[in-house]
């Protein structure tokens, strides 16, 4: 096998894998995987185009934030009626909060496909949020503005924008189920288990037994995150029972 | 005619009144009439819905608002591939500024169809970029998002957005075309005249002569503005000829 020949093939594998890693995570085949690429390289990389721009996720941060901010405004204005200009903006800029971001790009493993000359630990906590940011601005660009909106929809608005938690009405789904279960004199249990596979983040999974019968399960990047998701998604599961005990 | 049959009659005549304004406003036709109705009724009115919201232009403001955001975003991407994070954020600041907003309200004339119980002269400015943010929202309702982007191309980025004098690399096309009048030894002449028509606020249309032939022709609420738009136009019918020079 020739050089150039070697390096042709060695390219394509490589792409064939960050396809693959890629469409696992976004849950889609991406189209135009250049610009997938872009929005998982570090500007330690110094990649320049033919016009000698940088190369980087910087860029598609900016955009990325812009739609987030469009779609989740969008959501905010079709869930509360009631809400006014104050109030949407509010919820809007702790969805989008860097803390949240950070999250989101973390639960989904983003940084193991980001290209860069520094080490992965030396990155601070706000690379996860920023690659999100990219990744969404690089999923617009690649489908479309209705393709972006499902994206948000099923990885940011289903499982982590929670109106009654933003508003502080709801702190924790785990006692408020604790409660609901102690009245209904029903057992209430969580079993948790490490489930990191072979990612370089910690992963926990839970599942909560109630009276004995799975009635959730949930992963995240903390033992406590995984436990309040599991107990959300019971919530809503057990909501109508809830409610009609008030 | 009956009492209802009256009342019936009357407002769908303004209903059909205020399409057609519209119409001419937005270049488009309708669909939701309601919505358009909303982000032309202003708080004074207290109008409510049926379950108690107000019904105003307010929250159509907030989505208005993000929607602008990323879709001049989307355009400065595009239009600046070696503009960094940094200068793009700078520029669609710009763009979407408040007193830039205010000046495509008030070009729009949508003060008209504004419904308040406040006279319309006791407004301060910020009311015409308030409107203009609240009906790009209520053509993402009524449209979506493509139709909006369209419609953000044709009112705001075709005629107001230009790159050049955004980063103040061209203050003024006026007087960049004056100087090259003056080398090329060709007559310049601005011909003014006053175009309000039945319209409450004040409108001023230019000729813009070169040579004794029309070059370019605009129309804005200030005599300074007209003149300006007049000279970009007539630069950018003219730019090959005038780099041709450099």
């Amino acid at each position: 096998m020739g050089l150039i020949h070697k390096i042709l093939h060695s390219r394509s594998a490589d792409d064939g894998n960050f396809f693959m890693r890629l469409k696992g995570i976004i849950g889609f085949a991406p189209k135009d995987l250049e610009i997938y690429k872009k929005a998982f390289t570090h500007r330690s990389i110094n990649k320049k185009d033919a016009k000698g721009n940088p190369v980087n996720y910087e860029r598609l941060e900016f955009l990325g934030d812009a739609m987030l901010g469009s779609i989740i405004s969008n959501h905010l204005f079709n869930q509360v009626p009631s809400g006014d200009e104050g109030y949407l903006t509010k919820m809007r800029s702790k969805v989008v909060s860097r803390e949240h971001l950070n999250e989101l790009g973390k639960d989904l493993g983003l940084i193991h496909l980001v290209d860069s000359k520094i080490p992965k630990e030396h990155f601070g906590e706000n690379i996860h949020g920023n690659v999100f940011e990219a990744l969404v601005g690089a999923i617009f660009l690649d489908r479309g503005y209705m393709f972006c909106e499902r994206f948000v929809q099923k990885k940011v608005i289903k499982p982590y924008v929670d109106i009654e938690k933003l508003e502080g009405k709801i702190l924790s789904y785990k006692s408020l189920l604790i409660e609901w279960a102690q009245k209904e004199k029903k057992t209430f249990l969580f079993e948790v288990y490490d489930d990191s596979g072979n990612e370089l983040i910690k992963h926990f999974a839970v599942k909560l037994f109630i009276d004995g019968k799975i009635a959730a399960k949930a992963r995240a990047t903390s033992k406590k995150k995984a436990e309040e998701r599991a107990a959300k998604r019971a919530y809503f599961k057990l909501q109508n029972k809830i409610d009609a005990q008030k």
